[in-house]
Parts: C-alpha cells; structure tokens; sequence
C-alpha cells in the first residue's frame, strides 16, 4: 500500500524541477512524462488566441532565465534557484531601475517574510519579481540590473485527456490542474496522484463507468475544454472530481458542487465520514478550483473535490513553502485512497430491490443460523437490514447510509444476495 | 380505571399456564380463551405444509413433558417446572448421553447465570434444554438420562381474525403474537391488552374505521396472513399496530414503520409525546416484531409499535425472568391506555375547514365573551387557533401538533365548530 | 436621519389628544390630519348595520363626557384627564348606585395596579369606567354619581386608502389600526410610521410595485375592507405588512404571515436578521393583529408584522402606561427604518441569470485586477460569487441569504453586473 504512496511521490519528485505555466514547453514536458506512464493519454494543442466563451488563450510563454544585479553586481532572485521568483507570463526586459522603480514590479508577503508568493499576470502584460519581504527590506538604494529574458509569442496551449472506457457511457469525470509551478501540493500532487488513478482505473475488470481524466491549465484550460465538449458532458457526466491538493497529511476536506446534492457529492461525504470523520466539508462559497467552471451557472456538473489540506487554507499555499517537503508519500497515499474509495462506490452502487414479500427465508438459503438464541441473533440484523431497505426506491449508498456502515463494507453482503437472487439491482 | 389493568392482568394469569408455540394444542387453547372474550373471533387452521411466500408451515409440534434424569437419577431442567427448559420444537429422544455429549444439546446465558433463556429451532431438526448457567456449571461427569416426549408430525397452525365493522371500508389493523411461551411482556401482554382493546372497540358507536384484529403466531404466522390478505390490506389498511410489549410500567417507546411518516407514526408520536414525553423513538434498525413483514419491501403496510418495555432493550427479555412478576395492572393499563388513545385519535381525525371569510364573530354565536379585557384575552385563544389553521389542508391531527395541545383536548371545540357550522370536516 | 424620527413623534403628538374608537369623529379627524401629510389619501365611510363576512358595522359611537362623583362629590375616573377610563362604546348613562353596584361596572388590572387598562366593549351594550386598582381599593361605601355622556346612533365607520401606483399592478400592502385610543406604541405609532412611509414611497423613482396603504379600526375596518376587494387582493398583493407597535426602543419583533414563507416573510426575517440579529421571531399562534383578518383561512395574503415590542408582551400594553413616554423619536426612527429597507428588499428583488457559460473574465470588463496576489483575491469573491448562484432559479434575496451578506450591499455589485451584461434579471 505504501508503495503506491512512494511510487506517486516519485513521480512528484520527478515533476518538481520541470517550470509548468498554463502554456510553454514546461506544460508540454510534464505531459511527455505522464504518457510515459499512461501511453493512451492524448496531448491537445490549443492555438493561441483561440476563443472560448468569453475568454482568449493567451500566447504562449517561455523562460530561459531571469534575476536581478545588485548594485554590487550579485545575483538575486535568480529563477534558476527558485522558480517562483519570476512573475508568471512577465515580458522580457532588460534594464538597469533605480530601487524604487524596481520596488514597484517586486512582490512579497510582508506576513510571511521568509516565502517566496506564487504571483502571475496572465492577461496584463506586467514584468516583475518575487521575493522573500524580508530580502525586499534589506535591499539598499542604487541601480539595479534586471534581465528578463522571456518570450510571449503566439503557440500553443497544451493539455491532455484520457478516455478509459466502461459498460455504460455514462462517466465519471476527473480533472486535474496542469499548472501552478513548484507547488507541491496545490500543482503537482494532483497530477501526481490523478495519473496513479488512472492506472488503478484501467485495472478494473468489468468497468461500468466510463472514465474521462483531463489534466488541463487551471481556468483557461478548463474554459477550454468545457467549450469544445459541453453539450456531451452536461448529458454524460454523472460524477465527477477536480483532483487538486491531495498531497500533505493533515486533514481531509471536501469542497461541495454548487447544488451539493449530486451523486458525486453523497458518495465524497459517505467515503471522508467513514475515512476520517473530523474531515472538513467546506463551503462552495470558498472554491477556487476549476469547480468555479465545471460547476458555473449553465455548465452545472456534478463536480466536487476530496482533498486534503485546501487551497487557500494552510499558510504555505502559494509560496515557496509548499514544496516537496510539504507532501508526503503518506499524505499522497491518503489522497489516493479517499478518491478510490469514491470510485468504488460509484461503481457499486446500484438500486436494490427485493424480490420477496415479506422476510425471506434466510436459513433455508443458507444465510441464516437454523438455531434461533438471543446472543447470536444481531450477526444476521446487518443482512436483514439491507433486505429491509431494498426497496426499489433506495441505491446501496442510501442504505449504507442508512445503516451507518462503510458501503463497501456491504459489498459482500450486496454479492450474496444477488447471488441467491433475494434481491435484483439496477441503475 | 385501574380496574381495567386488573382484568387484562388477570387474563395474563390465566394464560401464562399454557404452553404456547407457533403450532399446536396451547395456541389453540390460547384462542379459545380469547373467544370467551370476543365471540366473534374466527379461528383459522392452515395445514402443515403451506407454501407462504418464500416459507412452508412446519409441522405442528406438541409436547407432553421433557427433561434429564442426572447421574443420581434426579430430575433437572424440568420442562413441567419451567416450560422454557426444552427448546422448542425439539424432536423427542430417549437415551443415556454422556456430558459432553449434553453440553452440546443445553443452551444457557453465560452472562445471566441464573436465567433460563428462550431457544427455539423451528425449521432445523434439533433437540435440546434451556437451563441457567450457573446450574449448567455444576453438571458433574458422568451420564445423563435424556426424556424428550414430543411429536412433530401433519397438523395446523391456529391463528384468529376479529373484524369488527366502520363506517368505511378504511381500516384500523392490529396485530399481536400468539407464541412466545413464559414471556409476559414479550408474549401475554400483547394478547391480553389486544383482548380489550377489541372488546373496547366494539363499544365506539358510529365507528369510522373498520378493525382488523389478527393474533398470529409471529414470522410464520404473519407471513401467511400477509400471503392471503395483501391486495386488500395494502387497499384499505390506513394504520395499524403491532401489540407487544406492552405490560411492564418502566417507560414507553415507540417503533416506527419503515417509511416513518404514516399516519400511525403521526398519530403515535402525538400521543407518547403528550403521555409520556420522555418515551423512547427507536429506528426501525432496531425492528424485531411483525412489523418485519407487514413494513418489508413490497408489503408496506402502515404499521406502528406503541408499546412499554421493547423487546431487546431489558435482560430479562426472551429469559425466564420475564414472567409474570415483570408485567402489572398498571403496566397493562398504560399500555392499553396509550394504544386507546391513537385510535381516539384515528377515529377523530378528519381535515378542517373555515367556512368564514377573516375571523367569524364568535361572541354572536355564544363561544366569545363580548367584553373584550386584556386578562381574559387567552381564554379563547385556543379557539381561534384552531380556525386559523382549518384552513382544509390540514387535519385535526396537523393543527394539535401547531398548538402543541393533546388533539383529545380539542374535540370539544371541535365538535362546538362544526355545531355551529363555522368549521366543516371532510376526510 | 433622527430629523425623520423627531417628525414621525411629533405626528405622534399630534394625533394623542384625539379620542379615536372604531367609529366616531375622533376617526374622522385623525384622517383629515394625515390627508394633510398624504393629499391623495382616499377617506371611505360605511353605514352602521353593514353587513360584512360575519360581522355588522356597528352604531357609531361619540363621547363628550364622562366621570363618576364620589359620594363626597369628588370627580373619579375623569374622562377629559385620562380617555381610557371610559370603557370604549358605553352606553350613556346618568344614574346615582351603590358601591357595590358600581363595582360591577368598574374594570381594572390588579396586577398592575396603577396603570388603567384599556378596555371596550363593542358587540355588547355595557357601560362602564376603567380605573387603577389601587384607586379602586380606596373607594369607600356611599352612593356614585355616574355620568356617561355618549352617543351610540347610525352613523359611519371610517378608514382611509391611498394607491401609489408602480409600474406593475403586483401590489405592497400596508395596513394600520386608525383606533386604540391614547395607546402610543400599540396605536399611534403605526399611523404615524405608515405616513411616513407614505411620503416615502412616493418619493422612489421608477417605482416597480403598486402600494396600497389602509388606515382601518382594527377587525371590524379589515374585515370590511377585506369582504370589498377580496378576489383583487388575493391576485395582486405579493406581499405586505400590517404596522403597528413600531414605536419604543427595546427591541425588534417579528410576526410571520401563516404559512411563514411567503416573500414577505423572507424579506422581514432577512432585513431584521441583519440590522437587529437578535430579533425575537413570533409564531403566528401569537397573532394578535390585522394579521388574524388578513392571514385567515380562505384570505390568506401574504402579510406580516415587523415591530417594535410586540403587543400583549410588554406590560404597559393597553393601559395608560403605553403613552408618549413610552415611545420615542429614535424608536420610531427604527420601525420606520426596518420597514424601509423591507420595501427597498422588495423592489430590488430579481431573478438573476448570468449570460456567461464558465466564469466571465472579469479584468477584461474591468471588474477584476489584472494581477493575481494571494492577498488581493478576497476582494472580488462577492462579484464572482453573485454571478455563481445566478442560476436563473435564485432571486437576489437567496443569493444574499446564501452570501450570508445583507441584498443592499449587493445592489451596486448587482447593477454593474447588469450593465456588463454579465447577468440579466427578471422577476
């Protein structure tokens, strides 16, 4: 088990150094990695300039390098050194400023003075830096050599999917951030544990979903993506999960579909209530994934996030904090694992109907200790119970529910009377 | 009133001496007492044999005397001394057994050492004795003389069927086990309060509804009426109630039919609401009486239980302890008194409606005082409530529950409305 | 602001010396006074022995005097020092009795007592004196001189209306008790903020609802009111309120309509949630207003109470302690207040239905900094969160309710939407 959490954090480790914006070679080099392990996985191009709703791509952005000379010539806020240091999508430039013209294109966070923040101007055309607020204090009056040396040109946006077919067209639908350099947690550790997914997914025998994995640019590419393929997933799509955040091992959260009634969000909140019952359910009004698109008015998917430590909430979240030392194979395990616990019960779950009136006779089938004495008789209550509630109207996450038992502890259960054909099942 | 507690005691006196199984001569004994009670009880054979659903009438099982001759030729578990000492349904036997041999054949309750308990193995070919545990620790080595004088042979099962006729096709049902040897709360007391509930019932003039009253061998019994009465009860049955445990005076509880929100469930929570507010909702989880047929999927029925004590919740339940120092006139009395009340409550409970436009004068009609002062204001308030909300959407039942007052302490105003025409009813 | 206050009291003031019953000039003089704040007030009057619904407009009734001498030929209960010691619609009378017979004629409070309660007594031909109980304890034997110069002869019944048309014929009701003589908060201070909110509403631009405002004697004036235009106002009124008691400082109340969920529920329960978020919620069991005319069964308009201390909760209620004193320019500043922002909720209530599928992009509209900083994001989530729930389904109120933010502080947010055509609106 572990083993499939190192093996994710490997893959993690792997992603890290690679500078992934939402366009540029970065995103296209992170992709090459993933087929590696998922060979079906289609790579898109999406032309600069490419309407969708109401949104443009914007061109494609490259960076060889970027620092800052000090009056004394040294190096500072070298992106070779930290990555965040550069303003995302910043133009190139190459100029001696004063201190106080450079101040004006520097970026800090005065309350966390020792991180490096993750800031971006995707659709302004800005230059700048980041840097730790107590670096920026410390610098002295004089000129300042700044080089940027970026390229903002027309290209490509770039993102893939992978179709893994089921029995039924119905899908369950996963999307995952392309994006967000060098943080661990927010970026890569749903690209991380989404491509372990999906081979677990491909490993399922008898798949009754459709699954559906997109690993696109937050925002734009999801914008995208919706636009090309919105009328086939308002009809397919009955679940689905925006895989973001689920690398570190402090708590477990859940982030609601707008309407927060969907199939998706009953089985997120049955799994993280039997998974760790202190987990956090969150408001929509505190989203920020690509939920505000999959979920917007008119769109309306029935998309929700397990997560562990939310966007937004821990104090590393868009700094240079959020690194590698901020996952871990065990909190990329637990991800995993609460997402494939979700799986399992979209695939199992069905509505049950029993086939005979009244009780059945559960000791002629087997089922039931002939012997009939008080201590013996709650072993059998779970598997009356089930019968009980099979009533046509109730899907087994309704009775697991219900009963307040994990549903696949039910499975079992569920099997045997298929099996002995006390109760029939459908979708 | 407490004289009525005395006569549904003495008729559980009367019956505990019978030995009570689900087939043969004490069930049909049992009814024949009842009979004396309720004349126009039916009583119905069904032969061994009898396919109901997915169960089959055992063979009627009756048994003359049972026990064990220990190595010094001295009579223990005496089924003459305690009917709970043999296993019911045991085949008979004669023979000389070594201890271990009768270890495996005696059943005991290791954490109610000195409690006989109640075992039962109606559909597997078994023998045995119930003793107490710490009486089965002291069993010394050596050979036991073991006397099983029963027959299991072709005959009937013995059930009873009261309907005492309504105004409307619409019925009332009550139900009440008929087996249950030696267990006063679990077994008499339901047969002796449903003897007076019936006989109460038929004293209602101008019934509306119309009584069922089945006394049934319980799982079995239940079942094959259900089998020969479904179309029409699913039809007409609109309430009913499960008649057990309901003699012992420790508390009130309430079991649920399985959708939970039928008019029996309304019409008994009001009433343990305003008896007994302390008394106990439990889920239908913790179902173990005939509502298990009568609520399974498929069947459905409306069916409540109001009872005491409920089975499973007390150590003495399905032991020898609950006997007839367990149940009592007043424990009786509560019990019948509280089921007397829903049906007060069935009977009356009609939807309302104003025929006034805005408030009627009510001081014309007699029912106000003309003088309007600020402390005799209240007084009337009740009568006014309960027009406000005659608003022909609700019942009698709906607007007591707004007022938080018994409905029984409505009818009066009730009947005062209708009199002078300012609420009609329908139901 | 507090200027509004201070001139709502001072109608207040104006209005006090007036003796208004359910009939007679001090109605018809209280309405010529308003018609002089509100010129288009309409001033209807009824014939005594109408018959409306249930009831018959009574006589009209006009008092000149009234007093008792003592048996020393002191005056008592003085009608032109106090009104309420006259009990409202008693016969003339001028005859010497006993104390004891004057004592069945006397009507006091002795919980409280030095206050004189008010008391009437319409339907009944009665006379009688309201007192303190204190006074009256002191009376001493000896024969009384009872004086009660009052008329009781066909005449008129008289309330006022005024239409305030809107672009929409869907109509705001208000109504207010024109009688209570002499009680400040439980009478005046409804007439008084009603006119107020009169002036008011004339004074919206682009008004969308029609406002129809009636000052009637409370029960006999509804009624009347009600049995004219019925079926007019169960189709237009969407929603509406009856004022009274919105006059002292204490606290805010509200009183549902009875079903408690019309819009005027949610807009009062959403208005006082958030200027008085302890306000005390009534049930409508604690009715005691027009509400009991307008809210009856087969009426049913959606009317409701925003108040001040509520009648029958406070102990000066309907005695000589609910006077000038006991209102003020600053409580009466507050009803008005809540009241306004009620009418502002409602003509400012949509449907909202964004136009944009995925999120709009905001920056380029000029809604949205173009730089994405940790810290800054904050900042716009209510703009894009009100575009989020605009699903076409959910008015302004929902979203603020879901926002958990008071609707006026989304209104500039809302008509920027608007103009950028982001989200489109209909009622």
């Amino acid at each position: 088990m572990e083993d499939i959490g190192n093996k994710i954090y490997n893959l993690a480790v792997e992603l890290f150094p690679i500078y992934r914006s939402i366009t540029g070679d970065g995103a296209r080099e992170t992709l090459r990695i993933i087929k590696r392990h998922l060979p079906l996985l289609k790579i898109f191009k999406v032309p600069s300039g490419t309407r969708c709703f109401d949104w443009i791509v914007p061109p494609e952005w490259n960076i060889k390098d970027a620092y800052i000379l000090d009056p004394k010539g040294k190096k500072i806020a070298d992106f070779k050194k930290n990555f965040l240091h550069i303003l995302a999508y910043s133009v190139p430039i190459h100029k001696k400023v004063s201190l106080k013209e450079l101040n004006k294109h520097l970026y800090s966070l005065p309350k966390q003075s020792n991180a490096i923040p993750y800031t971006s101007s995707f659709y302004e055309k800005r230059w700048g830096f980041c840097i730790a607020h107590n670096q920026k204090e410390k610098l002295k009056q004089g000129f300042y050599s700044v080089h940027i040396d970026t390229t903002l040109a027309p290209g490509y946006l770039n993102y893939g999917e992978l179709l893994i077919p089921g029995k039924s067209r119905k899908e369950v639908m996963f999307s995952t951030p392309l994006c967000h350099p060098y943080c661990a947690n927010n970026g890569l550790s749903g690209l991380a544990v989404t491509t372990y997914l999906a081979k677990w997914i491909m490993s399922i025998r008898h798949r009754y979903y459709t699954y559906r994995i997109v690993l696109v640019p937050q925002t734009i590419g999801s914008i995208y993506y919706v636009s090309q393929h919105l009328k086939y997933l308002k009809r397919h799509v009955k679940m689905g999960f925006n895989v973001t955040c689920v690398g570190d091992d402090k708590t477990y959260s859940y982030m609601p579909s707008r309407s927060g009634n969907t199939l998706a969000d009953r089985i997120a909140r049955h799994v993280l209530k039997h998974i760790y019952p202190e987990f956090i359910a969150y408001s929509f009004l505190e989203r920020g994934g690509d939920e505000r698109q999959y979920c917007s008015p008119g769109v309306g998917l029935p998309i929700v996030s397990v997560m562990r430590s939310k966007y937004g909430t821990y104090p590393e979240y868009r700094t240079s904090k959020d690194n590698l030392s901020f996952i871990s194979p065990r909190g990329l395990y637990g991800g995993y694992s609460a997402i494939k616990y979700c799986i399992l019960c979209a695939e199992k779950n069905e509505i049950l109907k029993s086939t005979v009136l009244c009780e059945p006779h559960l000791g002629k089938k087997g089922l039931y200790p002939t012997l009939s004495i008080k201590e013996k008789k709650q072993k059998i209550n779970t598997i009356k119970d089930v019968i009980a509630y099979s009533d046509g109207t109730r899907d087994l996450l309704d009775i697991a529910d219900i009963l307040e038992i994990k549903m696949w502890d039910l499975l079992e259960i569920v099997e045997e009377l298929k099996r002995t054909h006390i109760v029939n099942s459908h979708r």
